[in-house]
């Protein structure tokens, strides 16, 4: 199933939320607007909102009530990006010029900025200290994770562990927070709650490990990202890390070049990909991805069969077979 | 009095908020931890935690209630600081190499990241709902102040009237918030609270005003700033404002050369200088912050006299006699 097929029962609930995500972008400084339109409007999965919804849905939680989490859901994710262009440099996000390539660093920290504090707003709006309390742990794992990861750039080293420490901490935590927070509303007892949390916790881990492979294995236009973008940009992502553990002294070099490189050509790419492949780094990181989601499908357990549940398990197909 | 002495009376509990930043800088990534200690022991001034701290007495809260808030507005506010440094891409931060400057715009965006991130985990600890939604309205306002200035950069029809709407909104609301928090915390009563809030409001629009003009006032290591870094990034501030209001054709062509120049040489600066003293833009921009000084003075009246209100008082001195 695809994404849209399987979020057909909260139609109605995510067009609510992009009212929510609209009405919010308003700012008394018109250029703010502006920008935050350009960067709302870019054909986001709305991923984080979409498991926000399911799992309030799932927890006995009135739509209505969840509509405003999951629209902080999905300004704290794009905050994220936003920051992360920064860092990366980044030119192209979505298909579209970045805003910091557009516009500049500046406004793309600002926007960014206002981002998290509409985010914030919004999660202040439901008075539910317990809400406020998970997304504000998540938001400071994501920031912890990404600094992580800036640390460990270009560094041949970095162990799977490493890795995963990076990939949990910067994406999963705040996926599974978007999880958890459905269960929080709905004041449901700790074992649901947690099983939640963890179902979040393996299927964005998932996601991360896929989407890494998708950086090597997909192509612009597609994807809307440069192929092997992480490269470039100096990220030991799983595929390489695998690679490294069998490749020689010259295969190391190599990559090692094409980690530091200002500028990374053509073929330089195509041998380090093929080196990928060829040491099984793609298949690796597959199996390991579908590993969590075992654990993601798993965690579901204790929740009897619903149209959210149901959801929910195919979510963690989509996450592992999509094309982007 | 300095601001040694104005803050004598809270001297223990200045060193509690300093031991609780340092607490809460420690990171599970050693290298944040490096990096926070390097931007937090810069002689700031805590300024905010200062005033957050007499409020909070004023208002007959514990220090150990109002400490950890105190210590929220100075990350929050150093948050600020670095995604400043990025906008700007200041070399210098208080007489140290900025952290952009020593370590790229990828540290300074995420470390600032995670000053906010541990501002919030300090305000949601304390459960107290109106102090968590007075900061992030704060926050808010803060951020749409930076961007509205960056919009109005090398803008030679920067009114008056606009400048008091960046200045307002990016620097004299939080200080505001800083002041409110300190009542909210006591539950003292609307108009009380109200009080405080306008005393904030007041003070800190005169502080930046007071800042504006040290910016051309002060000399390099005094200050820990380059003179004219405002003019250097193309920001108009009101003693520019005020010059560019008599200058004749001539004179404003000289200073849109200033704005926009990627480097400004020494003789176009002191020219620009001089033009700005003989129009009065400096004398005008000190008469302004004594009437905002005033005002924030005015505030204080519904409270009987006490040390507080006292140590608030003579800071109102202090912002704008202060040399740095």
């Amino acid at each position: 199933m695809n994404l849209q097929e399987i979020t057909f029962p909260i139609k109605a609930d995510l067009a609510q939320v992009e009212a929510v995500l609209r009405a919010k972008m308003a700012s008394t400084v018109p250029f703010v607007t502006d920008v935050s339109e350009y960067v709302m409007q870019n054909g986001g999965k709305r991923l984080r909102p979409v498991l926000t919804l399911f799992c309030a849905k799932l927890s006995g939680v009135q739509s209505h009530d969840a509509i405003p989490c999951a629209a902080a859901m999905e300004f704290f994710h794009t905050a994220t990006l936003m920051h992360d262009d920064v860092i990366d440099n980044a030119e192209v996000r979505r298909g579209k010029p970045s805003t910091n390539a557009r516009w500049g660093n500046q406004v793309a920290v600002l926007v960014g900025d206002y981002f998290y504090c509409r985010a914030s707003d919004l999660l202040v709006g439901t008075g539910n200290m317990k809400v406020i309390e998970c997304v504000t742990h998540a938001m400071r794992a994501t920031t912890e994770g990404e600094i992580l990861e800036i640390t460990k750039s270009n560094d041949l080293t970095t162990s799977e562990e490493d890795y995963l420490k990076v990939i949990i901490n910067k994406t999963a935590v705040l996926i599974s927070a978007a999880c958890e927070i459905g269960g929080l509303l709905g004041n449901i007892s700790e074992e649901f709650t947690m099983a939640l949390r963890r179902y979040g916790q393996n299927l964005g881990t998932a996601f991360q490990l896929a989407d890494d492979v998708l950086d090597y294995t997909s192509e612009l236009g597609e994807f809307g990202k440069v192929e092997g973008t992480d490269l470039k940009e100096g990220k030991l992502t799983l595929p390489l890390i695998v690679a490294l553990r069998h490749a020689g002294q010259a295969e190391k070099q190599l990559i090692r070049n094409a980690l530091i490189a200002n500028r990374l050509d053509r073929g330089q790419l195509k041998e380090v990909l093929s080196m990928i492949e060829g040491f099984g780094g793609i298949e690796y990181t597959l199996n390991l991805a579908k590993t969590y989601i075992k654990h993601a499908q798993e965690a579901l357990t204790p929740f009897k069969p619903s149209i959210e549940k149901e959801a929910l398990l195919s979510l963690t197909e989509y996450v592992i077979t999509r094309r982007n």
